[in-house]
């Protein structure tokens, strides 16, 4: 099997997941590396946080610089100087929320580009197609991510048409890559159905019975909120498969990330690291730092006397201050490889709290 | 002597300028660190290159994060992060090039941040002091930088405050120091008069005749163009010191470096490699090249296969491009780093050529 737990403790587990590119250490948390970069960062530095996978965007990058052009250039772990394993998303995400004059169809999606309006369409056959191009080790399938609010109707029936582009996803999938390096290489499904509990539950059966490698829940951290997210975790996560691994999509905060591994889930991606980090927010051991703050600009101290990283080991708060107020890019460099840092330190000791059995003490230490 | 030579090839020569935070290896060139850091670099990364020394910029840094708040912070090297030597301008020629409202008096200059508005007077003592400040290894004094084009009259009375403000420097650096420091401590004189050789002559006596630790020579690389510039060199460097270090300031690409070199200069700094590396332009040893060109977009080869830095070590040109037209920081911090290991390279290659009395040939070759 490509997954192996090795701890639990309640309803959270460590384990490995085995990918073409090496292990990934569950609960995993995964830095988005947009188009093909992790903004702000080397990838050596991502590395060196911790980070055992990445997430890429099919939706960036089939864009730019095309899914073509990345796969003739050795595809996107020699493109980006990232040989460790890299997911990548299915692009349906950022079609709903970044691209202009949307088209959905049975068929799939036609949209214009957010860059220069020039127009595309993305099926489940596609989508698969790019990500087989850009050489990804985890390949979520193609799906319609749900809006919030959504009635019950519309949740149905957004959920059925993910559920029968999850079938085209699979036979793409299977078609693509040989028999033989097939078992390596993983497809997850994605569960939707909004907040409605009687959908997460059709489309978990649903999507057990055409079978993946892994579980994604997806539609949520769209404005639903920690309390409704966590509830949906909490009757979602017992109709997934127990030995697969459980993927909660976009999130989140750390609080929200203890809070999804107490209830079930084994991984996690989010840009909230590196965005605030650009903007100047640091998520540290005692809580958020807005760095902009003016009672920083005196202060001698690190950003967390508890972090390792460079910005905290060789820096004050002063002098990040001083980076970020004036817009220099090693106040993005600096910032962003803090957060990365802190978000894997907080997946360690989610980790070594598991295997200890004491996940519930330390989440109440995750600001 | 805190500047020792140890050979020479025509008017070229190599040496060793020492400073309290260590050697200097020349001909040297110094990658700017405008506001406390070299944009877009760690300072890891900016040694890592082979930079012996920075060069700060007092205007910037005495506008934000301000001096004293710096000397508070326990100095610009703990600021920044950086234990090897740093030298400082004066604040002279950024006053003149981007602040606003500016009235210049015997006593000094008057003139409006460029960021917020606020007042400041910036005199030969204050400029003196931000630097004792910053802590400074290499104090420059504050002088005038003429500009181009100035007639014979301008050039003259402009050189001739410059006179007076160095010799007022002076001063003021002799009431900072502690005399068992100030032999470490370097105060550099500034050659000014344009492009009059008269004056270019006249500055340099005066300023021999009051003493100082180098003798840089300002006012060029201000639009008079590389024949000309070459030309004040041709008969300016003759009237400095042999033993003392001579620096150009705010030059320059490769070729101008190696030129000036020839005609016996020692330290150069500029912004070109930084700026033009943000800008997308690298400078590498068959010449520059603009990597937003389309021409690169499916390019696997690297930027500079003689170079060893990691853009050219770990990337290819097509990455590098999508990089660079998707607005990525990491493809300023690639282009940048690439830039500073390029011209540290071709200052050990001239070091080297001088060492085996071949620079001419060597100077040939710098594209």
């Amino acid at each position: 099997m490509h997954f192996t737990i090795h701890h639990t403790d309640g309803h959270a587990r460590t384990g490995e997941l085995h990918t073409p590119h090496g292990v990934i250490r569950t609960p995993a948390f995964m830095p988005v590396g947009t188009a093909g970069t992790v903004k702000a960062m080397l990838p050596e530095s991502v590395a060196a946080t911790g980070a055992d996978v990445l997430l890429g965007n099919t939706y960036h990058l089939m864009l730019r610089p095309g899914a073509e052009r990345v796969a003739r250039l050795g595809g996107l772990h020699k493109f980006m100087h990232w040989d460790k394993p890299i997911l990548t998303d299915s692009g349906g995400f950022q079609v709903m929320s970044l691209a202009q004059l949307r088209k959905i169809s049975e068929e799939g999606v036609t949209f214009q580009s957010h860059i220069d309006g020039a127009k595309y369409t993305l099926t489940p056959e596609r989508s698969i197609e790019i990500q087989h191009l850009l050489g990804a080790d985890i390949t979520m399938i193609f799906d319609e991510c749900t809006p919030f609010p959504a009635t019950h109707e519309q949740a149905e029936d957004s959920m059925r048409l993910s559920l029968r582009w999850a079938e085209r996803s699979k036979k793409a999938f299977e078609r693509l890559y040989h028999p033989s390096s097939i078992i390596h290489h993983l497809l997850f499904g994605i569960v939707q159905g909004g907040i409605y509990r009687d959908l997460r539950e059709e489309s978990a059966r649903e999507l057990c019975a055409t079978g993946f490698d892994g579980m994604a829940i997806g539609g949520l951290a769209v404005g639903e909120g920690q309390a409704a997210m966590f509830e949906v975790l909490d009757y979602t996560v017992p109709y997934l498969p127990k030995d697969k691994p459980r993927y909660l999509m976009g999130v989140g905060k750390p609080a929200d990330i203890v809070g999804a591994v107490l209830r079930g889930v084994d991984m996690f991606d989010c840009v909230i690291p590196t965005r605030s980090g650009r903007n100047g927010q640091a998520f540290t051991w005692d809580g958020t730092v807005n760095i902009r703050n003016a009672r920083h600009a005196d202060d001698p101290a690190p950003l967390d006397a508890r972090c390792a990283c460079p910005a905290c080991t060789h820096y004050s708060r002063a002098y990040l201050h001083h980076l970020v107020k004036s817009g220099e890019i090693l106040g993005s460099m600096l910032m962003t490889w803090h957060n990365l840092q802190h978000y894997q330190d907080v997946m360690a000791g989610i980790r070594a709290a598991i295997e200890e059995g004491r996940l519930k003490e330390f989440a109440a230490d995750v600001a």
